[in-house]
């Protein structure tokens, strides 16, 4: 049977400050993507995060970003390949901690926001990610954008990878996102996303802004915790893709 | 044979900041305690200063601290027993993703400035820290101040603990030690220094500034990184610990 | 005709996050003490909340906090005389900045939250912070606990003190607040709480816990920003002042 | 009578953390810029060297960064305009507070590291950077690389700007420096660089990498702090320019 995973960043709390639906959101997607205090996080909400994943029988991998937390890790740095490397090896490894206490196992890493952009792209920030991951511990399971240098570098240096695939955002003939700053880079309505998920799913295509079909392997659907339907829009897509025989599950 | 352990804090450099004397004194110490960010470090400072320790033979333990970078972690603060576990967790997992990457076992984790003094004083506070330090492995052993709340905390929960003597400080009869803030805190002498720490070690007594005699096992002792004659006094130390027949090693 | 200035803390946003009721607030304080970075608030959020003051004609004062993000300022911390001294002026100057860039004058100083409570207790913090405002301009009005260390170290240099009494706390026989820690610290019934404050304006006594009348002067109230009734609790206050004959104004 | 003021970076000490050579250098230049806290610099330490500069008598710019610590602002990051323009005003603000408190006046603002070379490139952080600054002061002098986007805009918006100039860096054909990446970017003979700085100052031209001449208005020489000899080389350059019957004078 043909099966997908759901996946959701969480976690993303701060101090005093909290998101909505960080806690809503946990019962729709089968793993989840938490926050390592670099981007977004601290001890505190990453402990309480990891209970209440494990909670809801949610996989649990990291998501380090860059040390811009005013930035929310979404602005483009300059780092090198080691200081790429570095960043990632520390954040996983605070997260490990909090698994640890709990007895529970990592399932995987996903770089957030403008690290992720980066990876995609980079060839070397991409295996800088990849080499640290596979340096923590083989096992664990390397999530990037479909088809980007990422997912590349990850299969290079022996990691299973995730391809990870977007229901709501349209895509260029040569397999990116079309940027935000454009037109057209969201789908809105949530019919038109579920049947792009599902084709890209069933057929490994997505028909791209161009016209012309682009071929991605998706293992993973990125469910977006933001914006005030977020929830819904999880709860809705995970029904409609059981309703087209499509098993939601994480990979371990 | 009686042995000792000597531990030196390690790895606070931060960015382009160095301290002095950070690889020197590896040369005589058999436990470094590397800084995990919070107070000082950072991840490539880490990774560097986790390969110089393995390098020189050196057993590594965490040296969490206070999140108070610019204070270097030495100004108290007001945190409870939940945010003094977490913090430790995070720590302790950031430079474990360290040891992970090298192949190499965590020794110990021994927490830093005020958050050791808080933790020598404080029941509550040396309770969060022993308990995060059982919870990720209760393999690791806990250093903190001789007879300290701290040291009574691990032993309460199943940790085995390193007690730490200071052989350049001066004591008073509760066997504290004497604050820095007043006279005669500090033994200048380093005849007088080795003359302390060795009965220390083989009759488990000092002398306290009152003139009685306070017991204390000595399990460790901790050798300043900073300082002039740093590196000096630690091979100083550690060649007349061995003139009198005291092993100097690790615990693992 | 009698007078009272009601005071609210606002610009406590970062980065992605905000907080709720920043705005609405707005329309019944008469100053606004906005948040410099420290413990909370970042560049971007104080130029906007600056903007936001001016646009309802709400006085600005510079709301300085301790260097704890994580906590919100909240956690007490040890600090020097000069360490307070300096994070005062060096907040107060950010935030003079925004002011000056929109042609503004800033009207007060408010330390925030632990910063706040220790400045009321400790002559020497307190001191060091009046010390800081004094230095920066001797025209700006230091704001401070009633009765406390604070409005005492700002009188005694030389600055307009402005004592701030609360509409929703009790009071202790000395003239402290209740510890939020022990019951019947709130004053949950909204009428007790006009009655409590415009006693204090008008008569300058507030009865404490202990059942004794406690002597205060009250020149601005403390409005909380935040609670689900936020705004609705200020614009009842500000209504029944009026209604009570009481003038509700700034200072300059 | 020509004359040149000499710039230096200072004031980058951190916390516990020094860097060498930030007192010995002020003998020799005219004009210090003098870190914010964002990329280097705390409180305490704005607070002391403000201090320091005003003792050797030499003029005072604001040297913002990037908030980046750990990067020492010295790794580009994705800003705004809006975000360039915030992070300017606050730390400008910031230090004028320090400059407040002994009486002085600030001459001048001098961006730090990525944020100089992203604002000498880029037409839109250039503005963002030229407008904070005449926002707050016009009075204020904008430093910026001769010729540069920076320069361009703050003359646009009508504030004096300083030229900048490097005695021991090589130039390219269209005026900008040679990167520290590659080979012959630094002139090591100190008398080639007084040479070249010399007919910079004079003739108002440089002879590029590929042979060719630049022409550049020099206002200010770039003076490093950091190396061995850095000290020594300020007052060889200060000496020769005399020699040369260049005055070496600030701007104010």
């Amino acid at each position: 049977m043909t099966s997908i995973d759901l996946n959701c960043d969480i976690g993303e709390d701060f101090g005093r400050y909290t998101l909505p639906n960080q806690k809503e959101i946990l019962k729709y997607v089968t793993s989840a993507n938490i926050a390592c205090g670099f981007h977004a996080g601290d001890p505190s909400v990453m402990r309480e995060t990891v209970k209440m994943a494990i909670e809801h029988g949610v996989k649990i991998g990291a998501h380090p970003g860059l040390p811009d937390l005013v930035g929310f890790g979404r602005r483009e740095m300059a780092i090198t390949y080691q200081e790429a490397y570095d960043m990632v090896v520390y954040q996983v490894g605070a997260l490990q901690a909090f698994l640890a206490i709990e007895g529970e196992k990592m399932q995987h890493v996903k770089p957030h926001g403008a690290l992720y952009n980066m990876a995609a792209r980079d060839p070397e920030i991409a295996e800088a990610i990849a080499k640290a991951v596979y340096d923590i511990s083989p096992d664990l399971i390397l999530f990037g954008l479909a088809s980007s240098e990422l997912t590349k570098a990850g299969e290079k240096i022996g990691l299973t990878t995730a391809h990870e695939v977007f229901a709501d955002r349209t895509y260029q003939m040569d397999g990116t996102l079309t940027s935000r700053n454009k037109p057209n880079a969201l789908i809105t309505d949530k019919d038109e996303a579920v049947q792009q998920v599902v084709r890209m799913i069933e057929e490994g295509k997505v028909k791209s802004r161009q016209g012309v079909d682009v071929h991605l392997r998706a293992d993973t659907v990125c469910i977006h915790g933001d914006g005030e339907h977020a929830a819904d829009f999880a709860r809705y897509i995970k029904e409609e893709l059981q309703k087209n025989g499509i098993a939601v599950k994480a990979f371990i």
